[in-house]
């Protein structure tokens, strides 16, 4: 199995953890390739910065996916991916949405923890788009700004723990999500401080790739992911124009 | 006042049509200028193509804006409508948000009535995301093919009436939305036929940029919809990348 | 374009408060008059209170009505209103329905400013009976009993001020609307304090009453807000009797 | 125990049916009295009506309840109910709100049978005030105009039944409430027609009143069912003023 | 009329407790008698505890309802309620159920008071089921651990009486649930202290199922609450064979 | 990796359906183990069959989950499972809960094929209790009454299909559920005649089973799915006391 990974963002130091996680918990036989979004910002917490990620990551997918039976959209909030779902003939994973319905499976009430105050909305409005709102306890976030997105982790470490420790003990939560690429890897470095299952996108959107490859479905024909009606387009890139629309104005 | 009107779509001609729409709605002194999207598709219907007239949206006004005391972004879906409203410093109205606002305070119960039946999901989500969906008496649209976006006003013209007619009778409307920028006047010249109001989102955008624009506010400088947090960017336009990030990367 | 403004309320202070913010708002081709009720309370906080303002608005509206193009309900929590909506030909705004449907427009979460803790209940089940409690943030009120109606604003300015920057630090507001005609106003002398943009409920209710009208729809004859079937009916004011029933019995 | 009975209509037909079934469900040691209202229509089916109807209750209410040990308000759609609760200091019932309640316990899903299509909407918003609207299988109606409020039973007695099943097997109705005081007792009369339990908003209030005088709660002096603050008040009687406010401006 | 009351736990003390209020609250021609279930817990606070009491509870019901006119499963949570209510012949009543009923007629926000931080989850899932949550002001509970499920009221009273206050003051609550059968008594005795209205579950149970009984519909043969399709069955308790399945395997 | 699968219902034909697609869909390293319920029903469409089958899978797992990774309850409506998911130190999956979480990664509204009219409350109850409602297209059923639950495949197979079809173009499906243990493995076989992905419970069941063992999560210790608190039980088995309670009483 072949698995595209694209990061949304242009930060490749970014795109080095989540490959680095990716091919931790993946089954053997994965193959794992990671992608950085040709344009775009170093992280997005705002719906526009979304918007350009989105851009993006179909530009990238539709450049690289015939080469892979599955891929994942590597930023949390999931930029892009209801739209590439459409437009691709294989499965597309995004970070939120594996771990909200994996984090299902493990417990009711469910927290996510963040890098950013900035970036709740986005994960809140992302959570809503997913009719996953009732299982939501709390979005907790780190509040000082962020020196270097590379190494929050070991900047903000302890900060983290205590945010996941306050979405069990105020927040009433049964399972926590690990918020953000940037974050990868941190659920399972801090899971024994933790006492409720901890975890992360990468991880659950690698996983989730495996099973839905091994259900072995069928792409949609019909229904608001079967690909778009034929339409005029211009000036997209050729790889994007061809799975979006087939006459060029 | 100045409104900037853009087109998140190539079609100028129906350009054409929401600038004819606009003109004669808006007050007197209002001065109109219509902006066609550099790039993208004819008409949007998926998310796949919102995705990518979002972001044309987002370059069309990031070239244009500072001209301007407000601006509409004229596709009904509002593509990129609020992730524009984070980045620009005057208000930014949508078709369907605008129609929607509108059309909650001529009754309870609203329809709308679209040009086709895979835009349906794309128009349930737009109003999902405003939170609006317990509004919403129906979505009806046509089901046969679309010979040509320009003329649909003529070709579906009878079978538009009934549409209105079936979401008065069977599905308890007390008033419609006709939907889709190609379908700009059409409410006004069959009032007459439908015993419930009817709205449509050119004519509705205009008023409510009006309104707005006459009550004054600030521009937000706190919570989800003040301007991003500076950070690297790379590859956009140089209007964009002014308004989102401001260190190239 | 003639404009009846109803004030739910026997507070002839009050109206005066209110016209003056009215003819400030509205555009200069604008005529304004205020109808104080011909019975109930000083101001509106409870259920009771508003079944009492309602029927004063309708029977305020039915005497006054007929000589303009557009009326407001002008209390918060819009007494009488969807009942007004009903009978009248003309169409009718509210404080709080313009007040929401305008803040919606301006940013995502919206909290609501009120002038005591008994009347937030009220505001709360309002904003629901408009499918809007999803947008809602919060309602911050002030604590201490009111010395009096008429001077809310001098007495207690600074808590005002202090209850909206709450709302934007701990409720996550990105909008606020400053509640209840006692406070008309208050939003713009305040605005450059609070760092989102702020609306109040009288210069919504004006801006969005000129939208309407501007876009010049019809009145219902079908759905929930077709005029009542004709039917026996008693007791009422001559002028309400006519709208409502025609028989009498 | 004393129960007084308002109906908040001037129809002293439909008082007589109240009257008739509400002494046949009655338990023996309760004493009964059915007041009409003093001023209104012949029957509610719009928000209009029913504001009008409130205010007419109140105005009863206030003046009859001092000798009562709980009052029923009998009208379907339950007008002025909530408001009185506030400002009596006995338990006051409503018919819709004491079927849906007394349903929820008989079964799940809960389809209400009417006796026009325009009283629909006001049962609907009512079931939605009372956060109801996710047991509600269906609203069902008579299409026809009625001749005779209170000869609807005989008038269209096979119709009702025929609404009743199609609850049952097209909506998947566990318990259906006949609705509305011109149709007191049908649901006693048709029982073994029907394979589902029927209940009627008059017997299901008597009994819901006995109910709550058997539990023998206090009244609320605190929360939003408090009595409203003291203020200024004008023009109404002197029973309703007396409740109210107790200043006269 | 002969009511039949199943204490879901084995805990005999509570079913002292439970047969002791039942007696105070009913009607004088009301016979009682109070079975404890056969195995199971000493009192229900998860999911799992409350899988094994609902299966004693329809273990117990199956055994004796044969005598009796209504039946109450009288645990708070309802273990077994729904299910029950499917298979016997006469009205089935739960404490839970039976108090948010009741407290919805007297109040609109409603708090529960609860003996344990961890039972709260289970309650929330029990409103929910019910539909109930849009009504749930709060639940509040003890929070140290408990020493003996037969002392809660006299070890723990003070702090319940906080819980109630905290419930009116914070949480806005308009009417309050005493929860838990080992609480039972508790409204009445301290409802002179709490300035809203206070219920227990076992007195609404024991008037709901009065007012059900002499409301006297028929019980389900259609719809979701019939008894189950005739299919193999095996293992169970004859009498509970004999409602669920008729034909062993 | 050794996986335990408990049929909750006594037909070991439907046993030995489940345990050949599960061994079909799983990874090769996948040892499994099917268990049928020690005591219950054929198979389960209602309330109250789900509480005994809820109970019979508690002591199956009990005594059997020891020697396994993951366990699975095997019955669509997935009695037990949350209980089981409380006591149990290993991921305990529903074939419901899986099916709907896979089936919300490869589309938007998500239909229910299902085997019987009377089984269609208890799947919607079920998919409510996961907070997945908003996500329903549809669930569609089998009509007529089932001659054998063994060969329902054989014996229905075209109106499956129907169903299936009817769900894409009259409820807008993107993507269909086979729901119930008896139709394992219809998904895979009917595949090629439905225009949208097809996903059955089993298949997923496994699936899930294998990612959520593969990202390596630890059990609860807080919140509501952390073992219960130690208190007396009495009448269980041996294992499922070991499980639930600690002391005898």
């Amino acid at each position: 199995m072949r698995l595209l990974i694209v990061n949304p963002n242009i930060s490749t130091s970014v795109s080095e953890l989540i490959e680095k996680e990716a091919r931790r918990v993946a089954s053997p036989q994965v193959e794992i390739n990671v992608v950085t979004a040709p344009f775009g910002v170093a992280y997005i917490e705002t719906r526009a910065e979304a918007a350009v990620g989105g851009y993006a990551t179909l530009t990238a997918l539709a450049e690289h996916y015939s080469d892979y039976d599955a891929a994942i959209v590597a930023a949390f909030g999931d930029p892009g991916l209801l739209a590439a779902r459409e437009i691709l003939p294989i499965p597309v994973m995004g970070m939120t949405e594996s771990a909200l319905m994996t984090a299902s499976m493990l417990g009711g009430k469910i927290s996510i923890v963040a890098i950013s105050r900035r970036i709740r909305t986005w994960y809140e409005e992302t959570v809503a788009r997913y009719g996953m709102s009732s299982r939501l306890a709390s979005i907790r976030c780190l509040e000082n700004s962020l020196r270097n997105i590379a190494t929050i982790q070991d900047d903000h470490g302890e900060q983290l723990i205590t945010l996941c420790k306050q979405a069990v003990e105020e927040d009433g939560a049964d399972v926590i999500i690990i918020a953000g690429a940037p974050l990868a890897g941190l659920a399972r470095t801090v899971a024994d401080r933790i006492p409720v299952p901890l975890v992360d996108g990468v991880s659950c959107a690698v996983r989730q790739a495996e099973a839905i490859v091994g259900i072995n479905t069928r792409s949609s024909q019909a229904g608001s992911y079967a690909p778009p009606p034929d339409k005029p387009v211009a000036g997209l890139s050729p790889a994007l124009m061809a799975l979006i629309g087939r006459q060029p104005l």
